[in-house]
């Protein structure tokens, strides 16, 4: 293999793609930019066009001529052990990367750490232009980020919609009506005492959870019961469970709705230690659907939100925005309980048959 | 807020630095841009400074006037459903990002795609110095990746060494060593039938730990027994497991050996489920050692691995190699067996005793 592979002169053209695809270069460089005005048949031809030239864009150039860097930015906050065991940030990654397709978007990815503080990197980010825009995931209560961001003249995405003033478009789902449907679907099979394990309330997904919950036990007719918050993570969930199973007799729950799955998975574990059988002692629900809820004996009844097509979504809006397009909220899809062995009948009403 | 806050005159210099620390301006680029010939202390002092002014490189200027780029890159090849499941890529990610502190270096994470195949992200990353290097992870059975890695002019780091020529200095784990560690350990406990749940034979390390078990099963003076290949997922290692539990009695193993830990959660359940006791009747061990180890019941068996160690190490040799500095080949600490709940003595020996 020669290096001369690799020198300008073998690239491909935007005029060989053109040529090769039957249309004018005007028409090529539209498509290659995900601009408006191309039929998606003409976009779909030029693109496998562009494939079997092995046509790839040359941003360096482009990002010098018009200022853009064609990368997206995701900056973590969240710590390294919580984010290792939650599989949702990978599956909304996957689902960012699938929109990127030819057009040669990257996504840079940052972890706020110990010695790089977080609003720091938004300001590297933003000086170096790095990055076009950015995803705003994990609001929190009065999320600071986003005069940050505004401010630092990025265009962005918040997953979710934040609590303060924003200019950016969102993306959000309805925790609240997965929320709902758990504590629907246990209060049919006679739960009376179900408590939840919240994720933090600085958090906005794990606050409103959390209010959610507490509406539908009201609209349940049922009384208020305990809420454990934790910070998301399997061995805070584990801890939370042991709490809520040490309560005495007429106050221990008989069913538990936890904010997030490897919280249930840990739950499920402590209950089993303890010998108090799940699903015919305790009911336990997760969130999200991770691949893990099959797996598991019993499976676990969770609510399912599709972290890809979150993504996806939001990675589309990210891109309209950037490319000046006029853009509006996203309401992803309802998110649904999807109902395994891991729920049943509650232990009082079966006694009340016998 | 203003915007001019974000003008370039409002941006602290190397200069304002060098003043604050009391050192030259020299020795400031020099801790800045990670060379060597700065002390610990004095680097500290710098860095500190520099964090305190809320400096930030300018690293479009930069990577114009010395044409790099400041982004290492990470291109995933697996499929987006494996990924999501397990936890290594997020920890390695992790370690990665816990190594750029101030010098705003960034990760550029690329999925390759059905709409993006891998030689071309590869090809894109290198002709739009999108970054100076890349790791490559997940290495396969004359992995074509680095002949491409090399002809495109990147850095690179593999993970694991090659079967393949290689330049580039790699980051290794012995896995063998682990993967013996928990045959010896099952095999002190009188278990003679041990299979083992592979990954895919393509990927190095699948092989590898799938022959390291061969070669600790001989070691210990056991038959050759079952080995079934997956890929790495959940879903299959389910599969996997219901094929050995199916074996007649005089065949089915007593332990079995994963090569991750979320195709042993998976065993666990089909084992409980087809109502076979986990230890008693079957004992199990997992690979990486991840948190939900700790938290199923019977907590697993694992071999422990340091993922977040492993992407800080990697990032240090590829900053290095970068630099132009001297390298040398990483042998990362020996796994190690944390033995938990799933394993114990053999049903046979059990027997054999009363």
């Amino acid at each position: 293999m020669s290096n001369d592979a690799e020198r300008p002169a073998a690239r491909p053209t935007i005029t060989d793609v053109a040529r090769h695809a039957g249309v004018s270069k005007g028409l090529v460089s539209f498509a290659l930019n995900d601009r408006p005005g191309v039929s998606a048949e003409t976009r779909a031809r030029i693109l496998a066009s562009a494939r079997e030239l092995g046509w790839t864009p040359n941003l360096r150039a482009r990002s010098l001529s018009v200022d853009r860097s064609y990368a997206l930015g995701l900056v973590i906050g969240r710590s390294v052990d919580v984010i290792a065991a939650d599989p949702f940030f990978h599956s909304f990654i996957a689902g960012v990367e699938s929109e990127f397709s030819t057009a040669g978007q990257v996504l840079v990815l940052a972890q706020a750490t110990p010695g790089r503080e977080e609003t720091a990197t938004y300001r590297g980010l933003a000086a170096d232009k790095r990055v076009d825009g950015v995803f705003l995931s994990d609001l929190r209560a009065g999320d600071d980020r986003v005069a940050l961001v505004r401010e630092l003249g990025l265009a962005a995405v918040t997953l979710g919609r934040p609590d303060v003033e924003s200019p950016f478009p969102s993306v959000s789902v309805d925790d609240g009506r997965g929320i709902r449907a758990a504590v629907e679907h246990l209060a049919a099979l006679g739960h009376r005492r179900i408590a939840h394990v919240a994720g933090p309330s600085t958090m906005l997904h794990g606050r409103r959870r959390a209010e959610a919950f507490t509406t539908a036990l009201v609209a349940a007719g049922l009384e208020p019961t305990a809420i454990i918050e934790t910070d998301f993570s399997a061995v805070d969930g584990a801890r939370a469970t042991r709490e809520l199973l040490g309560l005495g007799a007429d106050r221990r729950p008989t069913a538990i709705v936890y904010s997030n799955d490897h919280m249930a998975f840990a739950g499920l574990a402590v209950a089993q230690r303890a010998g108090i059988h799940v699903p015919h002692d305790l009911s336990i629900t997760g969130f999200d659907d991770t691949e893990l809820a099959r797996h598991t004996f019993p499976s676990i009844t969770s609510v399912a939100t599709d972290a890809f097509d979150w993504g996806a979504r939001s990675a589309r809006l990210l891109l309209a925005t950037i490319a000046g397009q006029p853009v509006d909220d996203v309401e992803l899809s309802e998110p649904r309980l999807v109902v395994r062995e891991s729920t049943t009948t509650a232990p009082e009403s079966e006694s009340a048959r016998h």
